[in-house]
Protein backbone atom coordinates (compact mmCIF):
# COMPACT_ATOMS: atom_id res chain seq x y z
CA UNK A 1 0.00 0.00 0.00
CA UNK A 2 2.87 2.35 0.67
CA UNK A 3 4.29 1.77 -2.72
CA UNK A 4 1.15 2.60 -4.39
CA UNK A 5 0.87 5.85 -1.91
CA UNK A 6 4.46 6.50 -3.20
CA UNK A 7 3.35 6.50 -7.21
CA UNK A 8 0.11 8.42 -6.44
CA UNK A 9 1.89 11.00 -4.72
CA UNK A 10 4.61 11.02 -7.51
CA UNK A 11 1.57 11.86 -10.27
CA UNK A 12 0.23 14.10 -8.48
CA UNK A 13 3.46 15.86 -7.50
CA UNK A 14 4.32 15.72 -11.12
CA UNK A 15 1.28 17.23 -12.47
CA UNK A 16 1.60 20.42 -10.32
CA UNK A 17 3.62 21.57 -13.51
CA UNK A 18 1.06 21.91 -15.92
CA UNK A 19 0.32 24.99 -13.62
CA UNK A 20 3.75 26.08 -14.60
CA UNK A 21 2.78 25.44 -18.66
CA UNK A 22 1.31 29.27 -20.37
CA UNK A 23 -1.05 29.11 -22.28
CA UNK A 24 -1.73 31.94 -25.74
CA UNK A 25 -4.91 32.89 -24.04
CA UNK A 26 -4.64 35.59 -21.07
CA UNK A 27 -7.45 35.61 -18.35
CA UNK A 28 -11.28 36.80 -19.16
CA UNK A 29 -9.43 40.39 -17.63
CA UNK A 30 -6.14 40.50 -19.72
CA UNK A 31 -3.66 40.76 -16.88
CA UNK A 32 -1.40 37.71 -17.47
CA UNK A 33 -1.59 34.74 -19.50
CA UNK A 34 -3.64 31.54 -18.31
CA UNK A 35 -1.83 28.30 -17.35
CA UNK A 36 -2.68 25.21 -18.47
CA UNK A 37 -3.85 23.72 -14.67
CA UNK A 38 -5.95 26.37 -14.39
CA UNK A 39 -7.38 26.24 -17.84
CA UNK A 40 -7.92 22.50 -16.65
CA UNK A 41 -10.75 23.33 -13.80
CA UNK A 42 -12.17 26.09 -15.54
CA UNK A 43 -13.14 23.65 -18.47
CA UNK A 44 -14.06 21.10 -15.63
CA UNK A 45 -16.90 23.82 -13.90
CA UNK A 46 -17.61 24.60 -17.86
CA UNK A 47 -18.73 20.50 -18.05
CA UNK A 48 -20.84 21.48 -14.74
CA UNK A 49 -22.53 24.06 -15.60
CA UNK A 50 -22.92 24.01 -19.19
CA UNK A 51 -24.33 20.20 -18.56
CA UNK A 52 -27.70 20.87 -20.19
CA UNK A 53 -25.90 21.69 -23.33
CA UNK A 54 -24.72 18.43 -24.10
CA UNK A 55 -25.94 15.71 -26.22
CA UNK A 56 -27.53 12.39 -25.84
CA UNK A 57 -25.30 10.07 -24.58
CA UNK A 58 -23.33 12.40 -22.71
CA UNK A 59 -21.82 10.73 -19.03
CA UNK A 60 -20.55 14.56 -17.63
CA UNK A 61 -18.66 13.35 -15.13
CA UNK A 62 -16.28 11.09 -17.52
CA UNK A 63 -16.47 14.23 -19.57
CA UNK A 64 -15.01 16.39 -16.11
CA UNK A 65 -12.82 13.63 -15.35
CA UNK A 66 -11.13 13.86 -19.44
CA UNK A 67 -11.13 17.77 -19.51
CA UNK A 68 -8.99 17.49 -15.24
CA UNK A 69 -6.36 15.08 -17.24
CA UNK A 70 -6.58 16.47 -20.88
CA UNK A 71 -3.52 18.62 -21.33
CA UNK A 72 -1.21 16.69 -18.97
CA UNK A 73 0.97 16.28 -21.63
CA UNK A 74 2.26 19.62 -22.25
CA UNK A 75 4.20 19.16 -18.54
CA UNK A 76 6.54 18.06 -21.84
CA UNK A 77 5.57 19.37 -24.92
CA UNK A 78 4.13 22.71 -24.17
CA UNK A 79 0.82 24.35 -25.52
CA UNK A 80 0.20 24.85 -29.08
CA UNK A 81 -1.87 27.84 -29.35
CA UNK A 82 -4.73 26.98 -32.04
CA UNK A 83 -4.39 30.23 -33.84
CA UNK A 84 -0.59 29.59 -34.58
CA UNK A 85 0.63 28.12 -37.59
CA UNK A 86 1.05 24.73 -36.55
CA UNK A 87 -2.05 24.71 -34.17
CA UNK A 88 -4.64 24.61 -36.72
CA UNK A 89 -3.32 21.90 -38.83
CA UNK A 90 -3.20 18.97 -38.21
CA UNK A 91 -1.15 17.71 -35.75
CA UNK A 92 2.16 16.51 -37.30
CA UNK A 93 3.57 13.07 -36.76
CA UNK A 94 6.07 14.14 -34.61
CA UNK A 95 4.26 16.15 -32.22
CA UNK A 96 1.79 12.91 -32.12
CA UNK A 97 5.20 11.50 -31.03
CA UNK A 98 6.23 13.41 -29.02
CA UNK A 99 2.74 13.70 -27.04
CA UNK A 100 2.38 9.88 -26.66
CA UNK A 101 5.86 9.74 -25.26
CA UNK A 102 5.28 12.47 -22.82
CA UNK A 103 1.64 10.13 -21.75
CA UNK A 104 4.17 7.16 -21.38
CA UNK A 105 5.63 9.00 -18.74
CA UNK A 106 3.80 11.01 -16.89
CA UNK A 107 0.67 8.70 -16.64
CA UNK A 108 3.33 6.06 -16.16
CA UNK A 109 3.95 7.03 -12.94
CA UNK A 110 0.70 5.58 -11.53
CA UNK A 111 0.24 2.11 -10.69
CA UNK A 112 -0.93 0.07 -13.94
CA UNK A 113 -4.59 0.21 -13.03
CA UNK A 114 -4.44 3.88 -12.70
CA UNK A 115 -2.09 4.66 -15.45
CA UNK A 116 -4.50 1.97 -17.83
CA UNK A 117 -7.66 3.83 -16.90
CA UNK A 118 -6.46 7.60 -17.64
CA UNK A 119 -4.45 6.71 -20.11
CA UNK A 120 -7.00 5.21 -22.23
CA UNK A 121 -9.36 8.35 -20.71
CA UNK A 122 -6.59 10.47 -22.54
CA UNK A 123 -6.46 8.68 -25.47
CA UNK A 124 -10.13 8.76 -25.88
CA UNK A 125 -10.12 13.01 -25.74
CA UNK A 126 -7.56 12.76 -28.33
CA UNK A 127 -9.06 10.34 -31.00
CA UNK A 128 -12.54 12.99 -30.49
CA UNK A 129 -15.11 10.44 -31.43
CA UNK A 130 -16.99 9.36 -28.66
CA UNK A 131 -20.00 11.74 -27.18
CA UNK A 132 -18.00 12.35 -24.01
CA UNK A 133 -15.20 13.24 -26.24
CA UNK A 134 -16.81 15.28 -28.78
CA UNK A 135 -18.47 17.28 -25.63
CA UNK A 136 -14.90 17.77 -23.82
CA UNK A 137 -13.54 19.53 -26.91
CA UNK A 138 -16.32 21.46 -27.67
CA UNK A 139 -16.03 22.78 -24.30
CA UNK A 140 -11.96 22.73 -24.64
CA UNK A 141 -12.64 25.27 -28.09
CA UNK A 142 -15.44 27.84 -26.11
CA UNK A 143 -13.18 28.51 -23.23
CA UNK A 144 -10.85 30.62 -24.97
CA UNK A 145 -13.25 32.31 -27.28
CA UNK A 146 -14.82 34.14 -23.82
CA UNK A 147 -11.86 34.60 -22.94
CA UNK A 148 -10.60 36.29 -26.24
CA UNK A 149 -14.62 38.84 -26.49
CA UNK A 150 -13.92 39.59 -22.53
CA UNK A 151 -10.22 40.77 -23.18
CA UNK A 152 -10.86 42.93 -26.22
CA UNK A 153 -9.77 40.36 -28.67
CA UNK A 154 -6.67 38.21 -26.96
CA UNK A 155 -5.11 35.87 -29.54
CA UNK A 156 -7.62 36.73 -32.80
CA UNK A 157 -5.44 40.31 -32.97
CA UNK A 158 -2.12 38.28 -31.93
CA UNK A 159 -2.53 36.09 -34.81
CA UNK A 160 -4.52 38.55 -37.17
CA UNK A 161 -7.83 36.16 -36.84
CA UNK A 162 -10.52 36.90 -39.50
CA UNK A 163 -14.30 35.52 -38.95
CA UNK A 164 -13.86 32.85 -41.25
CA UNK A 165 -10.74 31.41 -39.59
CA UNK A 166 -12.47 31.58 -36.08
CA UNK A 167 -15.63 29.57 -38.10
CA UNK A 168 -13.46 26.78 -39.56
CA UNK A 169 -10.67 26.61 -36.74
CA UNK A 170 -12.98 26.56 -33.84
CA UNK A 171 -16.95 26.93 -34.67
CA UNK A 172 -16.69 23.57 -36.26
CA UNK A 173 -15.58 21.74 -33.59
CA UNK A 174 -18.12 23.73 -31.00
CA UNK A 175 -20.64 22.98 -33.32
CA UNK A 176 -19.84 19.67 -33.73
CA UNK A 177 -20.23 18.93 -29.79
CA UNK A 178 -22.26 21.54 -28.68
CA UNK A 179 -24.04 23.58 -31.63
CA UNK A 180 -26.16 25.65 -29.22
CA UNK A 181 -23.41 27.26 -27.72
CA UNK A 182 -21.75 27.99 -30.56
CA UNK A 183 -25.23 29.31 -31.96
CA UNK A 184 -25.32 31.81 -29.26
CA UNK A 185 -21.11 32.63 -29.02
CA UNK A 186 -20.90 33.11 -32.67
CA UNK A 187 -23.35 35.96 -32.60
CA UNK A 188 -21.45 37.60 -29.21
CA UNK A 189 -18.32 37.38 -31.59
CA UNK A 190 -18.92 38.52 -34.76
CA UNK A 191 -19.36 42.29 -33.78
CA UNK A 192 -15.69 42.13 -32.90
CA UNK A 193 -14.43 40.85 -36.35
CA UNK A 194 -16.72 43.33 -38.05
CA UNK A 195 -15.43 46.62 -35.77
CA UNK B 1 -32.47 29.60 -23.82
CA UNK B 2 -30.58 32.51 -24.65
CA UNK B 3 -31.02 34.09 -21.20
CA UNK B 4 -30.17 30.74 -19.74
CA UNK B 5 -26.91 30.66 -21.57
CA UNK B 6 -26.22 34.41 -20.91
CA UNK B 7 -26.55 33.41 -16.68
CA UNK B 8 -24.36 30.14 -17.52
CA UNK B 9 -21.50 32.07 -18.64
CA UNK B 10 -21.82 35.27 -16.40
CA UNK B 11 -21.09 32.36 -13.75
CA UNK B 12 -18.31 31.41 -15.65
CA UNK B 13 -16.56 34.50 -16.84
CA UNK B 14 -16.74 35.45 -12.95
CA UNK B 15 -15.49 31.73 -11.96
CA UNK B 16 -12.22 33.12 -13.85
CA UNK B 17 -11.46 35.48 -11.13
CA UNK B 18 -10.38 32.24 -8.68
CA UNK B 19 -7.16 32.47 -10.86
CA UNK B 20 -6.23 35.89 -9.64
CA UNK B 21 -6.47 34.70 -5.49
CA UNK B 22 -3.78 33.97 -4.12
CA UNK B 23 -2.44 31.05 -1.50
CA UNK B 24 0.11 31.28 1.13
CA UNK B 25 0.90 27.75 0.06
CA UNK B 26 3.51 27.78 -3.39
CA UNK B 27 3.48 25.44 -6.23
CA UNK B 28 5.38 22.24 -5.65
CA UNK B 29 8.49 23.89 -6.86
CA UNK B 30 8.64 26.76 -4.80
CA UNK B 31 8.63 29.61 -7.81
CA UNK B 32 5.47 31.34 -6.63
CA UNK B 33 2.17 31.29 -4.52
CA UNK B 34 -0.17 28.62 -5.57
CA UNK B 35 -3.76 30.50 -6.83
CA UNK B 36 -7.07 29.27 -5.69
CA UNK B 37 -8.11 27.82 -9.65
CA UNK B 38 -5.20 25.68 -10.09
CA UNK B 39 -5.85 24.50 -6.80
CA UNK B 40 -8.89 23.29 -7.16
CA UNK B 41 -7.71 22.03 -10.17
CA UNK B 42 -5.02 20.09 -8.75
CA UNK B 43 -7.79 18.92 -5.49
CA UNK B 44 -9.82 17.34 -8.09
CA UNK B 45 -6.70 15.65 -9.58
CA UNK B 46 -6.70 14.24 -5.82
CA UNK B 47 -9.77 12.70 -5.54
CA UNK B 48 -9.35 11.15 -9.00
CA UNK B 49 -6.47 9.45 -8.38
CA UNK B 50 -6.53 8.46 -4.57
CA UNK B 51 -10.17 7.54 -4.60
CA UNK B 52 -8.92 4.04 -3.01
CA UNK B 53 -8.25 6.33 -0.32
CA UNK B 54 -11.99 7.35 0.32
CA UNK B 55 -13.96 5.13 2.80
CA UNK B 56 -17.49 3.19 2.55
CA UNK B 57 -20.79 5.53 0.94
CA UNK B 58 -17.88 7.95 -1.18
CA UNK B 59 -19.36 9.23 -4.29
CA UNK B 60 -16.07 10.35 -6.09
CA UNK B 61 -17.76 11.73 -8.90
CA UNK B 62 -19.50 14.23 -6.36
CA UNK B 63 -16.17 15.13 -4.45
CA UNK B 64 -15.01 16.26 -7.65
CA UNK B 65 -18.16 18.51 -8.19
CA UNK B 66 -17.46 19.86 -4.76
CA UNK B 67 -13.86 20.27 -5.21
CA UNK B 68 -14.41 22.01 -8.28
CA UNK B 69 -16.65 24.49 -6.76
CA UNK B 70 -15.91 24.47 -2.73
CA UNK B 71 -13.20 27.91 -2.89
CA UNK B 72 -15.56 30.12 -5.67
CA UNK B 73 -16.16 32.37 -1.66
CA UNK B 74 -12.63 33.47 -1.99
CA UNK B 75 -13.63 35.65 -5.34
CA UNK B 76 -15.09 37.94 -2.75
CA UNK B 77 -13.64 37.06 0.73
CA UNK B 78 -9.75 35.78 -0.19
CA UNK B 79 -8.25 32.70 1.07
CA UNK B 80 -7.27 32.16 5.06
CA UNK B 81 -3.87 30.53 5.40
CA UNK B 82 -4.96 27.37 7.64
CA UNK B 83 -1.51 28.08 9.91
CA UNK B 84 -2.44 31.97 10.29
CA UNK B 85 -4.11 33.06 13.38
CA UNK B 86 -7.44 33.18 11.38
CA UNK B 87 -6.87 29.70 10.24
CA UNK B 88 -7.16 27.71 13.35
CA UNK B 89 -9.55 29.01 14.93
CA UNK B 90 -13.29 28.46 14.05
CA UNK B 91 -14.38 30.68 11.51
CA UNK B 92 -16.07 33.54 13.17
CA UNK B 93 -18.76 35.06 12.64
CA UNK B 94 -18.33 38.13 10.66
CA UNK B 95 -16.26 35.50 8.59
CA UNK B 96 -18.98 32.83 8.09
CA UNK B 97 -21.43 35.92 7.25
CA UNK B 98 -19.01 37.12 4.40
CA UNK B 99 -19.03 33.49 2.63
CA UNK B 100 -22.47 33.29 2.80
CA UNK B 101 -23.18 36.99 1.50
CA UNK B 102 -20.41 35.66 -1.61
CA UNK B 103 -22.03 32.42 -2.21
CA UNK B 104 -25.58 34.26 -2.29
CA UNK B 105 -24.00 36.69 -5.24
CA UNK B 106 -21.87 34.44 -7.33
CA UNK B 107 -23.91 31.14 -7.17
CA UNK B 108 -26.99 33.71 -7.44
CA UNK B 109 -25.52 34.37 -11.28
CA UNK B 110 -26.49 31.21 -12.29
CA UNK B 111 -29.91 30.23 -13.14
CA UNK B 112 -32.41 28.91 -10.17
CA UNK B 113 -31.61 25.44 -10.49
CA UNK B 114 -27.81 25.54 -10.66
CA UNK B 115 -27.70 27.96 -8.26
CA UNK B 116 -29.61 25.95 -5.78
CA UNK B 117 -27.74 22.67 -6.61
CA UNK B 118 -24.08 24.13 -6.50
CA UNK B 119 -25.18 26.21 -4.14
CA UNK B 120 -26.28 23.29 -1.99
CA UNK B 121 -22.79 21.76 -2.46
CA UNK B 122 -21.20 24.12 -0.97
CA UNK B 123 -22.82 24.38 2.06
CA UNK B 124 -22.32 20.32 2.55
CA UNK B 125 -18.46 20.64 1.97
CA UNK B 126 -18.42 23.16 4.57
CA UNK B 127 -20.56 21.75 6.78
CA UNK B 128 -17.91 18.56 6.94
CA UNK B 129 -20.58 16.07 7.74
CA UNK B 130 -21.37 14.12 4.98
CA UNK B 131 -18.77 11.20 3.87
CA UNK B 132 -18.50 12.58 0.10
CA UNK B 133 -17.59 16.15 2.33
CA UNK B 134 -15.75 14.43 4.79
CA UNK B 135 -13.28 13.03 2.15
CA UNK B 136 -13.38 16.26 -0.18
CA UNK B 137 -11.75 17.99 3.06
CA UNK B 138 -9.03 15.19 3.45
CA UNK B 139 -7.44 16.45 0.09
CA UNK B 140 -8.24 19.63 0.37
CA UNK B 141 -5.77 19.61 3.93
CA UNK B 142 -2.95 16.97 2.50
CA UNK B 143 -2.45 19.23 -0.48
CA UNK B 144 -0.48 22.03 0.71
CA UNK B 145 1.25 19.13 2.94
CA UNK B 146 2.61 18.06 0.07
CA UNK B 147 3.86 21.70 -1.32
CA UNK B 148 5.23 21.69 1.99
CA UNK B 149 7.21 18.92 2.13
CA UNK B 150 8.44 19.18 -1.64
CA UNK B 151 9.03 23.25 -1.42
CA UNK B 152 11.30 22.84 1.44
CA UNK B 153 9.40 24.01 4.38
CA UNK B 154 6.79 26.80 2.52
CA UNK B 155 3.90 27.78 5.50
CA UNK B 156 5.24 25.73 7.88
CA UNK B 157 8.62 28.03 8.19
CA UNK B 158 6.52 31.23 7.39
CA UNK B 159 4.08 30.65 10.55
CA UNK B 160 6.71 28.32 12.83
CA UNK B 161 4.81 25.55 13.15
CA UNK B 162 4.95 22.69 15.32
CA UNK B 163 4.88 18.99 14.34
CA UNK B 164 1.84 19.14 17.10
CA UNK B 165 0.27 22.13 15.53
CA UNK B 166 0.04 20.47 11.90
CA UNK B 167 -0.76 17.10 13.49
CA UNK B 168 -3.79 19.01 15.50
CA UNK B 169 -4.84 21.56 12.99
CA UNK B 170 -3.87 19.28 9.51
CA UNK B 171 -3.33 16.08 10.76
CA UNK B 172 -6.86 14.93 12.51
CA UNK B 173 -8.88 16.41 9.75
CA UNK B 174 -7.21 14.45 7.00
CA UNK B 175 -7.19 11.73 9.16
CA UNK B 176 -10.98 11.56 9.58
CA UNK B 177 -11.67 10.91 5.72
CA UNK B 178 -8.32 9.44 4.62
CA UNK B 179 -6.85 7.49 7.67
CA UNK B 180 -4.42 5.95 4.99
CA UNK B 181 -3.52 9.09 3.62
CA UNK B 182 -2.16 10.58 6.90
CA UNK B 183 -0.70 7.71 7.99
CA UNK B 184 1.91 7.71 5.25
CA UNK B 185 2.27 11.62 4.95
CA UNK B 186 3.11 12.17 8.45
CA UNK B 187 5.90 9.66 8.33
CA UNK B 188 7.30 11.53 5.84
CA UNK B 189 6.54 15.17 7.61
CA UNK B 190 8.16 14.20 10.84
CA UNK B 191 12.02 14.50 9.64
CA UNK B 192 11.14 18.25 8.46
CA UNK B 193 10.06 19.35 12.10
CA UNK B 194 12.83 17.50 13.89
CA UNK B 195 15.07 18.93 11.45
Amino acid sequence: MTDRLEQQFAFLNEADRLKSVLRATTLVDGSRPENSGEHSWHLALYALVLADQAGPGVDINRVIRMLLIHDLVEIDVGDVPIHSQNGHAHASVETQAAEAKAADRIFGLLPADLRDDLRALWEEFEAAQTPDAVFAKSLDRVQPVMANLKSGGGTWATYNVTFEQLESRVGVKIARGAPGIWHWVKEMALPWFKA
